[in-house]
């Protein structure tokens, strides 16, 4: 994790406080589920409740664990220090660290999915505010970096709008695959623990009971979450890619807001940097990089070897917490993008007229000219635009041979925006389920 | 792809047949929803059709395409081979060759996904059977590699189960992800083409036109479908991992099927390797390697740019065929997997008793010993077991101190096996949704 | 593999009959090495070269794997048709398959890299010619896809040059790192075979004795060699990316090679894709989605376990074909690219003269003018001609209180473009060895 | 970075004091060559060298960048109130930022590699020694995890030694990569600096000059650097694997070190886990996972852009920590590995003597048994053993069809282990370059 792309609230959920509170809730609705099979006093779970309030504190409890080597030993320690010794004498009976460890972990991972999910939410709102502002705002369309056809910056963002939606989707089908905790003991059987604590741990937890454990929670369900992550990262470097090919000085077409008093980087006023995208870029690798090893995660020994722990200690929060910047700061690009529809036409007609070449030759050809005498038509006049910057419509109704086969009219139809853009409406009605 | 790693169904859909095929059929159903329209002759649209029954010449196409250096162009050229110069001359109008291969590509991954969740339906049934098969077959549940406690082979077929059950359901997620189409032209503006077309294409192939495309289908839809090839195969890792370790000579609780009178690699009769699995874990890292470029493909420059394309060329057809492969002889190991429950036995009493040594400290506790003198007996009588491998339970019976504590029934009562299977129906009613 | 992605010279070495030829030097030179030691009678080992120069085949090889269902028996079988059965009895003894296997595998790897470091030089000449002939070339440098300051074409070529260089050397150390056999037998231990054999074999076949090996020689080697693959494959992106932003309709400042008459994939004439440079960014994630597998293939199981091999089979021609491939073209692509020098300068004063505002500030400052003041000079004058175009140099020769600092003459020096290049013998000295 | 998985030297590395403090050096080094050149007043150049034994005030320099939203700038700032404004004035002059960060972060790496080297060079002594100790430990040999032929515990050491012997020299190779250092001026042309600085600061700072920079280092030196640590922890992962393995309840041939004395985690003195060893195939995932995200780093756009700036603020210091701390935890297990010879013989002996059947089988034959019959013979007499657990040889010295071709003392020599150790010493003088 790197402070500088973090946002507390990602980061709190990380943080050891929060994992000893979650830790205690585990503890305490397990107590309370004994008691009720009236496996242990109903006083002592009450008791435990007397905690319900504390601040735990972490440097107390790592001072244990230096002694007991053991971290929910420590904890357990720490707790009974409040509690009392005799009154938490039952607490974590039958049960197994792991218990606490993973049922807490998908706690995290939960609500780190809950914060990624208002994220997306609210990126998506960004990218529908700037969809339907620029609706109708003319761009050419590229394909391999080159001028195709005309398109609207609005379909740009819409785009990126369903390509989000499916991975808000995506996001709540990896929490719900998350959302699941165990509290079957030492190998999973149950043994010196009933199901029905497991089932009232999970209830109180907002999780549903993992419905075979063993000694742990099984790691494809971990890897299918790390998975989408690393889904939705490369959709976050896909928009950031756009925007810093829209703000390269040849381009210009956009660029992330920056107020125009704001003493740059250096004297020149053109070198305005799309630093955010790039970081986003470089942000989706960290994110991206966690989906295979918590693949090779999936393949413990037996009922279970300890080798994903470190992985997960370091890609729980740190692929949270970056994509979780990542989103909001992406959001921040999207919400105040300067955007030049000025530009966009200057760009569109470096060529002039030239992006509407294709139609030219199948309005040739549908005139009756053969499909080799049009190509060579339009190629001789698209030619001269090219080495001269002339207007192509111009240069076609100068061309005798053309206009034997169109008339001006024809010609000139050729060249509407509006035959380009007849289907956005459409289109949005698809992505915004409008209608 | 690898020959020796593939089966013939799967490796059809990837062939140049099953992908004319296809393209043919997109521009046949394109063709009517134009006549439809009025966009084009009703005529042309059914003389297409003459091509129905035709088996498409790869060999002519690819003599065309080193002409004309365009797919589809060649693939065009040969079937107005078929149809007729003057018939064929308004298919593909108003379309992009992306229309086609996109539209196609996704085709063919959603017939993958269908034999890949048939794979995963089998290999369910499969393990299904086992673990009612060995519902009550004891075996030692191990962490770490070291025993734990006992736990029974079928709670081990189960959860593999559960795992693949869940795969199951993430593969058709991706399937539905996957099986959309496109026919939106150069761009994705329907300029030249009506919305109707693509609709009608997508319902005719059984795919879902794609709400918003530019001159592609948007590649995050292929990384989430990769992405869960990737977890699968690691699940796939996972049931592998725990044969190759019930195999190897030391522990033998089980062992791929070879039949007896099988002439063995070398004369040792010892030496049956569970080469299956192994190779089952290399083809688990194959699909696994194709989801971060899958990834990096999602972030292509403006509109599209192809860079994703020699990728998916690849991974496409081979991700598909090595899990579909792997699925399979997955399924063809658990079928037949020969399971010795004896040297379950033999394995989980290597130091006899040892494993029940929790138990007897906590029935200690629980009969008011302190926690440190319960140790301290506990350890004392395992100490001897574990340097003599006397029997842990007459140990403790010919221990005074222990004696004073807990009577002859109590401690034999530690050593019931029954304590740690009575959950077992339970666990099996949850994973297999009985009653 | 991907046949239009591959070259016959580098698929030739993946052949069966390249691996029989390979399989069958080894069982040859280890029968003169073992008669050599009296361990074998001498006629045997002559007997073996009967079939130097048959060209083995791979029909009837398959057909008795079919039966024996082992690769190398198979071989054998075949070989003794030829050899003779009771000539060929001392074939192969003492050994174990994976010494044929893995001793071929490295001497395939090692052919592969030699075409690979020819690739290279290949590729290094052609950026050297290409270095030189545009040193002096102006372009505008770009940081974040924004102008910078002035640099030239040659030293775009000459870091990239510098960049393939470092990769030649890269490549000299793998092949360095994979060139080594081993004849070790059944584990390593050298029982039933003497060390002298393999001393013989490697030498015959260029290739140093593995030290240590077990069955297998150590994958750690593997996993070097695969990595080096995977940093070239990124410097082939690295170079195809630039190609790709210098040839964007807006940019254009390059393009990959195209005859004029050549038609294009449509009417326009702008319309010329870089293709190639795109195809070469997405071989690059092909090559380098071997890396993670290759790297897990080194945790064999004790002494090994069969898990590398699926991934081998795949990943050893894969990985060299695409590279070979890759660096081919990319080298053809750099031979024939096309530079727009006038492009170039008029990208460099699309805001004519303000690349050069830096040197003004500093200029303003050394003559006395403070900071503040001076970015304040620089930042009014830079606007006007951000907002207008008009030329930097003309205004800053108009603003007064810029000329109470700096005389005309001052002014004018800071836009000469040979400040900026005064360094681009030194550095092509430094990069080209010279002088 | 992960607290408990690191070491303080290696986290001091990258710590803001030591940034800070290289950052000093190379402006004060550069200061100096810019007098010596006469760039600058020489007074001004050693007014920096005040600043020698400062400590910087990071909160502060922090408490600058939250204004000047840059961390150079707020470190020059934060310097000249230590130097003074008016000495500190020529400071950094004509250079870019990148200047200094990606020279300080190579020299970080160079450093960091310079402690890997170390960590390395100590785990070999702790292989070497353990090697030597066991050289004549004989324990059996097991391909695909099934019991082969003997070999001893030494060679299991010395191949773990050739392998990291290897990643010692890799590492030495990543370190001469990396010693890059760069002062060229905003995109490396060295317009506004003289060459001479870059080489001078280069030299003081045990770096050789970059041949050719733009604003940056070029990435594929990162790239090679990082896929070395890949390699290496590849091979961490492969000892740690093997002791995962001997540590198991059935072999129980090796385990990590404990007291007796210690408490276990729980009462089972039989579990004592591998956790160490696990933790480092944790360990190995997390710094493989680097490999790729540097690997992307490679292609910037032009000739920067920001985005592997992200990626190497985690990984530079993650991957050089988590890799320190695990090479020094693995010699820490090598040192204190605990080896049960006895246990080895009792697993080779699991069925008695059959480990020795294939010399047997070749014994037969070589007496002149047909191959058929051979078979059959050790066959018979194997599968006893694997029924009962009879001893092999006595099962031959019984089978009067054996005894026909072989005599007792023939029989009893293939018994002898020493045949299968015989050449342990020439391998030791390979490896460990003796004689």
């Amino acid at each position: 994790m790197i402070p500088r792309y973090s946002r507390p609230d990602m980061v709190a959920i990380w943080s050891p406080e929060t994992k000893f509170r979650i830790w205690f809730e585990i503890e305490a609705h397990a107590c309370d589920a004994m008691a009720k099979l009236g496996t242990i006093p109903k006083e002592n779970a009450e008791a435990v409740w007397k905690a319900r309030d504390v601040e735990f504190d972490v440097a107390r409890i790592d001072e244990i664990e230096a002694v007991t080597k053991h971290d929910v030993i420590a904890f357990l320690t720490h707790l009974a220090e409040h509690v009392g010794s005799e009154e938490a004498r039952f607490v974590h009976q039958g049960m197994t660290s792991s218990d606490v460890l993973d049922t807490c972990f998908n706690v995290q991972l939960t609500r780190a999915a809950d914060i990624l999910i208002a994220d997306l939410e609210g990126l998506l709102a960004a990218l529908k505010r700037r969809a339907y502002e620029h609706k109708d705002t003319v761009r050419i369309d590229r394909s391999h970096g080159i001028h195709a056809e005309p398109t609207t910056m609005g379909l740009t963002f819409a785009r990126f709008y369903a390509e989000m939606d499916r991975n808000l989707s995506r996001m709540r089908d990896a929490r719900a695959e998350i959302a699941t905790g165990a509290i079957s003991g030492a190998v999973g059987t149950f043994a010196n623990i009933d199901p029905a604590v497991e089932e009232h741990v999970c209830e109180q937890l907002g999780l549903v009971p993992e419905p075979i454990s063993t000694q742990v929670i099984p790691r494809d369900r971990h890897a299918a979450f790390f998975a989408t992550l690393g889904v939705i990262a490369s959709s976050v470097e896909n928009i950031a890619t756009e925007i810093r090919h829209m703000q390269r000085t040849e381009v210009l077409e956009a660029a992330e807001f920056f107020s125009m008093g704001q003493k740059g980087s250096s004297a020149m006023p053109h070198k305005k940097n799309p630093v955010l995208t790039e970081n986003l870029t470089g942000l989706a690798r960290l994110v991206r990089m966690a989906v295979v090893p918590a693949m090779e995660n999936v393949a413990l020994w037996h009922e279970r070897d300890i080798s994903h722990s470190s992985v997960e200690r370091n890609i729980g929060p740190d692929t949270t917490i970056t994509l979780d910047f990542a989103l909001a700061r992406l959001t921040g690009v999207i919400d105040k993008l300067l955007v030049y529809p000025e530009n966009m036409l200057e760009n569109m007609n470096k060529f002039p007229g030239l992006v509407m070449s294709q139609r030219v030759l199948l309005a040739l050809t549908q005139a009756g000219v053969s499909r080799e005498d049009a190509y060579r038509l339009v190629q001789r006049n698209a030619l001269k635009v090219w080495d001269t910057r002339s207007d192509f419509r111009e240069e076609l109704l100068a061309d005798e041979e053309v206009r034997a086969a169109l008339s001006e009219e024809e010609i000139n139809e050729k060249f509407d925006l509006g035959y380009h853009t007849k289907h956005v409406d459409t289109i949005f009605a698809r992505v915004f389920n409008e209608g």
